[in-house]
């Protein structure tokens, strides 16, 4: 299965002249999926060639205009470019109702159907299961109401050693047995163990975007030991206390909480117009937690 | 008096990766006047280095998303950027509600004071009158209730001939005189011609923006001689029919309303995404009416 993650957007509220507020696309297999929508996305679809008529679903994580603003006019231009397939659209319900009001308003009728899934706040919820993977949204601790996601694949089963299981001419139903882990039995009632049959599971891949949020350690159940995560850094961590006022994290509060969650690899984002550079930001959040990259702007991190 | 238009966007609904929405600004001495502000608008300002912090007037002219969904992008971040200055928009009523609607359930307080002023659709109507100019808002024939507007210098008075005049020791009141076209009456009873005493007045500037319309030549006697014509042409005359069922004009019909209005020079935009090149755009309208050129992103036509 292939994982791929293209950044469309890394600033938080006010984009300067490089940057571009929160979108992102994720390709698990053929599905491209957008999290989060800020305005000028479609723009930022158009330069890095990623072509709106693939996106099968779309995640939004809460109603600040920097995650949503693009939205409806992605939307509008999907349905005039000839989208007839159908949308998801995992958003705040109020989103649905501000869309389509502005829908009416405009005189604008969308060609496709979308489907709006209202999202949850007060626990985590798993809100999508696909044959390949599930997605389930986490409360962050924003201003308002704000959710994070997380994207982990299916697991798989135990890899057969074909080597050590040709010669005993195995049923499908042995085959799932020893793939579930189980021992094999044979008529003659001789039992070989799973291990001698089998290669432990290709490892499942497990990616988070949390976004506008405290720092939080009560995410770590959530993210632990997941290959990759992406976290928020508004701020660096000389202003701590208007990233607590404002809700939000420092780089070096992303850092902490990827080391304590022990992901494989972080991607700092949502930066404060203030940073012109973003090397500040980089080696604060690397003096704890030394894999992390910026989640720069147009770059594809190939995940598998 | 100086008049500078700034084009950010000459795309009509769809952006391409070259082009964007309607957004321009019209600068009028030290006024900055925003026509339109469509997706993408605060990112075009940053990259063309208009500060939205100098913004006076904003002027939507209809509730179609390609010419309004910059707008709460661009307050928010006006708001976010310390502006205190009153900032007075002037549009649809529905964008009002709309925009302080999505404030609402976004929990976003902007910081300065905005004054909405509701266009009307029903006829032409005088909108703001400054020192130095006014503004008139004309219906245009759109699928929606949509506005063009007129942008008119105030009118000079006559230019007052100082070599002849030196000798005769004028007050300020015989100043104003001569300059509003009176003569010149002596105490002795001698009358003095105002053509004698006086240049012809410097000719006042104006410009109509003319964006979604059909052809119209009910507009001619609004923008009669206008030095600068803005004309939206979405489509080439062989898409004359498509034109007319989405109440837009082509290249050739702009070019064609700037002649028999016998403007000075015509600026088309509005151009759909099936146009890669605009060449044919303006070659069309080009051979109608000759001073044509292509709204050009980024570009700016000092007027004066």
């Amino acid at each position: 299965m292939s994982f791929e993650l293209t950044i469309l957007g890394n600033s938080s509220s006010t984009p300067t002249s490089r940057r571009h507020p929160s979108a992102q696309v994720l390709k698990i297999n053929n599905d491209f999926i957008l999290i989060d929508c800020g305005e000028s996305t479609q723009n930022q679809m158009l330069r890095y060639k990623i072509s709106h008529s693939k996106l099968r679903y779309i995640f939004i994580s809460h109603m600040h205009g920097d995650h949503f603003l693009g939205l409806p006019g992605l939307l509008c231009t999907m349905s005039v470019q000839g989208r007839i397939d159908d949308l998801d659209i995992y958003c705040p319900e109020e989103l649905e109702f501000l869309i389509n009001l502005q829908f009416s308003l405009s005189d604008v009728q969308i060609k496709f159907k979308i489907i709006y899934h209202k999202l949850k706040f007060d626990a985590p919820s798993e809100i999508l299961e696909t044959r390949d993977y599930k997605v389930t949204s986490i409360p962050l601790k924003h201003r308002i109401n704000c959710a994070g996601f997380t994207f982990q694949e299916r697991a798989y089963g135990r890899k057969i050693n074909k080597q050590e299981t040709d010669h005993l001419n195995l049923t499908q139903p042995e085959f799932e047995n020893l793939r579930n882990g189980g021992d094999y039995k044979g008529k003659d009632g001789k039992v070989i163990s799973n291990a001698k049959l089998t290669f432990d599971a290709r490892k499942s891949f497990r990616y988070a975007y949390i976004t506008d949020t405290l720092y939080d350690e009560e995410l770590i159940p959530h993210i632990d030991h997941f290959e990759l995560l992406y976290h928020e850094a508004t701020f660096a961590h000389d202003m701590v206390d208007r990233a607590r006022s404002t809700f939000h994290s420092t780089a070096l509060q992303a850092g902490k909480l990827a080391s304590r969650a022990k992901v494989g690899k972080l991607l700092i984002g949502h930066f404060s117009a203030r940073y012109q550079k973003l090397e500040e930001l980089l080696d604060e959040a690397k003096d704890v937690f030394i894999r992390t990259d910026i989640a720069e702007e147009g770059k594809t991190f190939k995940l598998r």
